[in-house]
């Protein structure tokens, strides 16, 4: 498959078939993800898989509990209109997956972000050439009980900045639109 | 050239051929790079093409003056043993690269960084796809010259967030040495 077929059918998949991911696939990809490029070479990445439907599901709950809580509180909140959604005890944050790889990284440094965009891109390219879904559950990051972030052993100054939920795509979606690209300027 | 292939010559190149790359080329990989992932699908992105190595010189110049500013105010600054580098007339952070592609976004938003970092990601392993080098200049993202700026295109309220130099590499340079992932927890 070269890199144009692979762009197509890199698709945000939340509908996964009932199968396991074995972890040698997933610490493949893994594997893929951090040849990504990243700010001087300082990899400020780690991982932590979960590879169990009731341990999403916990890490679900403690996210939607403190996404309401901001909700309630900010009256402007553009995310109002979700708030009956995420109030709905079976609407689950990662959806039907299994499995997710969350990647984590230090909670302050001016490019961490990037460094875990460059890190999913590539992570989720290696997912999609292996015959894998994934979506980035950015909601899925929210959760702050500590007795539950010392379970899944999320270091101390570290916090979850991309949770990839991964498995067997039911159907490939089709690509959302996407605008032309905006060129503002092109200096020759 | 299959994905794996991909990741080893996707490599950060300093050093181009002195040839032009083609805008038909340049735009092929835009196009490419707005096929990334990112937050709801808002694609807060936006390009700058520069073309021409007397901007870059413009642009290299007007960002060095921001960075040697920052470091001599603050006398604990980690790039302090970098300072002499960047007082050098001749030393251009965009090195002999005659291209780069300035890739803006709003200055704010909680998943902007991540965006850039997903597109800039998608940028490069397509331009490598196509046999062409880059790198991630983010020192090159620091020019504040308002005059200059406007010249460039940037829109009110947003930023140079990834100039991506680009060009036909001389020579691919072997992957710096990556740590082995560091897998905190798998949870089945």
């Amino acid at each position: 498959m070269d890199f144009t077929e692979l762009l197509e059918k890199r698709r945000a998949v939340r509908d996964f078939e009932d199968r396991t991911v074995p972890l040698e696939v997933i610490k493949a990809i893994i594997a893929d993800s951090i040849k990504a490029p990243n700010a001087s070479n300082r990899q400020p990445w780690k991982f932590i898989v979960v590879n169990n439907k009731a341990m999403l599901k916990r890490i679900s709950d403690a996210s939607k509990k403190v996404i309401i809580a901001g909700i309630e509180k900010d009256p402007n909140s553009p995310m109002k209109g979700y708030l009956d959604t995420l109030k709905k005890e079976d609407f689950n944050v990662f959806y039907n997956a299994s499995c997710a790889v969350i990647i984590v990284a230090p909670l302050k440094g001016a490019t961490i972000a990037q460094d875990c965009g460059l890190l999913a891109a590539y992570f989720m390219l290696s997912a999609a050439s292996r015959g894998l879904g994934t979506c980035w559950i950015a909601q899925g990051a929210e959760a702050r009980d500590p007795e539950l972030l010392a379970e899944l052993g999320l270091p101390e100054g570290y916090r979850m900045w991309a949770p990839l939920i991964l498995g067997y795509p039911k159907a490939i979606p089709p690509m959302p639109d996407r605008k032309e690209p905006d060129i503002l300027k092109i200096i020759t």
